[in-house]
């Protein structure tokens, strides 16, 4: 969609009409640019076929600001649902796609959006099947906001469910942490780093796909440690499976540029979102090997295996750090970093 | 969910973050307000099956006010997606739910909103699968925004496509129009109506699924004219189709009351949204059984048969008007009725 044939230099309130002028956007923009015969047939819904077990997730992304360092809000919308449909070990198919804009956002920010959308569905091997767009009255928004729901056809070596984790199992995770909230918490408070921190807002499904072609059962559980961070992540899978986790403070995957503005702005690390992480648990026997593959690929270049299920503080995550001592690791209080997602 | 047992007053930035916080709203709010094994998995996503092909559709609602004469958001919300897979002729099974909540937001209204979209899937058959909460900033949304994104089993009897249709099909209402848009607007104005108008909102899956039982194939489509009222549903219709459509302006199912709020407020009822109501299109030999099929119901009791497809004004709406005149009735333009679903 080239951004000069567009009538119109802002989203105004009649865009959500339902008439002419919602018509005029989805066949000037959204129909053009996701051309496929799902969205082809111009229904209020769409037909599709899924091949055996489907695996469901929705997200609304509410991030500010809603352009940023190595992504912006209409690409992260896609790698978001995507990545939490992979986590229930599926393969992504199809995407819905709804947009609440405020009145008023440039045309050309949302046509930008929208060409992300489109680009980022395509590295995912996705399409958009259905969609809205509702459009508000100034300060009753901020921008626009995006949920989207994915659906998945679930692999069929998978059998991802915590019930399975079990004392000696690995935990490891797939790349550096705290990137994306670092990124977003920078550009809010207009820090400058020598070299700034970018985003790491991508697509796992295909390295999610990778090892359960390889390793299938063995794999027990995938998670991507967005909101709250690895910290609340792995509080959870504790608490929700009354299984003691230690982790290793010594192997937290972790960039020093990022530490740093971690420190400066005193944020703990484990706390900060993830975009492009994820955690597996997996069996004791194929850990080393499962590290191997993820750093073949760029997207777990930095993979390391973090931890491990043991046998004793059952229902907690306690860190071991690098001169021997030992804290417990509880899920985010309070509000952190509203919005970064 | 009773409202009393909560520990909090407010919904803040804090029940956005993905920690502790988030997982108390989720625990003592949804979790509890929708058992079900699927929600149960608490993870990211959750694994259904479907037979068959599968109808989706998402919408995001974003209603002024939030609670209304007739029904509220909550509601609405489940109410419009079970709509829009049902009109794809398809038995809606299963929904996603994902809240945009505006910080300050009251406990209590939240908690009667979410009842409301428990009692409204109950009532619709369907399931809440996954969901998603996110918090932002007072001011940066307008009290609470909700997608739903809903999937069901195409019927076996249906073959719903627009392409379909033929010179001489039937155009059925099934049932008074303009009821929820004056609902709404009429409590926006703060206009006081000797009896007051409330919203159709109401779940059409059932009554679609009888038609399709009883009448197949020769049912040709299904609409719900929402956004835009039936003028905009059947303007696309003729022009997504090339058909020529006519309607006959004293067979449109308007009630008195609905009709006079319109005269005041300067509004066509042809333009006003309904959320309880649907167009079908069905081969001419059935459409009276269509009718005396629906007027069993109370949801279709004022069902009536409103026009047909003609061999001229392709691509166009003509209205015959009661003494003989004719008009074409264009969609929608402009922003006429903002936030009404």
């Amino acid at each position: 969609m080239d951004k000069r044939q567009l009538g119109f230099d802002r989203i105004n309130l009649g865009h959500g009409s339902g008439g002419i002028m919602t018509r005029e956007l989805l066949d000037e923009i959204i129909f053009k640019t996701f051309d496929n015969p799902y969205l082809g047939q111009k229904h209020d819904g769409s037909i599709v076929e899924i091949e055996g077990k489907m695996a469901i997730s929705t997200d609304s992304f509410v991030v500010s600001p809603i352009f940023f360092k190595g992504g912006n809000i209409g690409e992260l919308a896609v790698n978001g649902t995507v990545n939490d449909v992979a986590m229930c070990g599926a393969i992504p198919k199809f995407l819905s796609l709804a947009f609440i804009v405020e009145e008023g956002l440039k045309a050309d920010e949302f046509v930008e959006i929208v060409n992300s959308v489109k680009a980022a569905t395509d590295r995912c091997g996705v399409k958009v099947i259905t969609g809205d767009t509702k459009v508000v009255e100034r300060g009753k928004g901020d921008k626009i906001f995006i949920n989207t729901t994915g659906f998945g056809e679930v692999h069929p070596k998978a059998k991802i469910s915590a019930e399975r984790i079990e004392i000696g199992d690995k935990i490891i995770v797939s790349g550096n942490i705290a990137q994306h909230g670092m990124a977003i918490m920078s550009q809010r408070e207009g820090l400058e780093f020598q070299s700034s921190i970018e985003s790491d807002t991508t697509n796992l499904n295909f390295l999610i796909e990778n090892l359960l072609n390889n390793f299938g059962h063995k794999i027990k559980l995938f998670r991507d440690p967005t909101r709250g961070g690895l910290a609340s992540t792995l509080s959870e899978i504790a608490s929700d499976t009354d299984s003691g986790i230690v982790i290793h403070e010594n192997k937290l995957p972790l960039e020093k540029q990022v530490a740093a503005a971690c420190e400066i702005l005193g944020l703990d690390p484990l706390y900060v979102a993830n975009e492009g992480v994820f955690v597996a648990i997996v069996k004791e026997d194929i850990a080393s090997q499962v590290v191997e593959l993820l750093s073949k690929d760029v997207k777990g270049s930095n993979a390391i295996c973090v931890g491990e299920i043991t046998d004793n503080h059952k229902g907690k995550v306690v860190m071991q750090s690098a001169i021997g001592g030992k804290r417990i690791v509880t899920p985010l209080i309070g509000e952190h970093l509203p919005r970064i997602c």
